[in-house]
């Protein structure tokens, strides 16, 4: 229960800190969660953390259960890290590294290795979707942040790990504390500091056809 | 706050009646989320609720901030309820007319209304994927259920609710109370009853190579 408290003291410490959200009235985790691009790459996920996390998505929902993820985990000092890294878009490169850990995701899109194989699941990728947001809010539930992105090589970093034909890589979920922006260049520090701006509800819902 | 201790204390207390998760290490909402199917059919959403709701899917992450969401809201007694429960299909017509309301998903993956206009977004269904995630999860943090669902006539309800071309009608989020099973047909009840499992992680996390 202490730790508990602590946890949630740190979470409402950093929400201040982060860039204003109209979300007040949203439940934690989502409440707080925003993508952070500054970590402090001294800190080092637990095992036990690693799996907490990936518990996470393993308990999201899936269409008929059909749970079509995959996950690959590449934190500092693996091979796996060093395959991503390697792959990484120069935006990207500034910060995704100095993170804690990162979880990359692939969707079984084919149920079989030839081109024209049948879809594994029609809710593949949004399922894939699923599985990343619980893992994120997870994060934020530990008192890290997660930051997922997509400016990575995914041919070359699809075949450095072997990922079957039958599955597509997504994206990379990346995992760590808030570090500090003095340490990192101005432009990645800037990224922390951007106002968070969502599309009004107006324009994306509709409480009768589309064009009532 | 006490309004907070007492949600805590309904979740857990429906947390114990629910299928056993092997999830215990996770937190909430995340921990006691399950997609029940009996809902209290006398139990209504207020507007206030619907749009907590939304708002929750409104701060979901998403490629570029792009957003590639379009939800329609479905409460009983409206012509979007309506037009929902004549697709059902007949394993969800059972159900899903008892919930309190259902929101569908709708993900925008054509940037033109032309069948060979390019993609919107490479990451169209796995964001609307998270963005239902979060209002799911939003649901369970408010004592709710959110039961996702795509058992239902694509063609037919895009077309009665005008989804225009640039989307693809995806799934249904049903969100409730939990209900008694003595007011539904033995085999709805039933589902309630059913083990939760989950694939194992060493059958989908690899901290090397797919195949190492």
């Amino acid at each position: 229960m202490i730790r508990g408290a602590i946890l949630r003291d740190v979470i409402e410490e950093q929400h201040e800190q982060a860039p204003q959200p109209s979300a007040a009235g949203l439940a934690e985790p989502m409440r707080s969660r925003w993508s952070a691009s500054v970590y402090d790459d001294r800190h080092r996920l637990t095992d036990t953390e690693v799996e907490t996390l990936l518990r996470a998505a393993q308990w999201a929902p899936s269409a008929g259960n059909s749970q079509p993820w995959l996950f690959f985990v590449c934190v500092p000092g693996t091979a796996n890290h060093d395959r991503l890294v390697a792959t990484l878009s120069r935006g990207n490169s500034s910060w995704v590294p100095r993170a804690s850990g990162v979880f990359l995701t692939a969707a079984h899109v084919h149920s079989g290795e030839d081109a024209d194989a049948p879809a594994y699941s029609d809710y593949a990728l949004y399922d894939v979707g699923q599985a990343a947001a619980h893992l994120t809010l997870q994060a934020r539930s530990m008192g890290l942040h997660a930051h997922q992105f997509a400016g990575f090589d995914h041919h070359v970093l699809a075949e450095s790990l072997g990922v079957p034909a039958t599955h597509r890589l997504l994206t990379g979920i990346a995992v760590g504390v808030a570090g500090d922006p003095g340490d990192v260049d101005e432009r990645t520090a800037a990224r922390d500091h951007r106002d968070r701006e969502r599309r009004p509800l107006e324009e994306w819902v509709r409480h009768g056809r589309y064009e009532a």
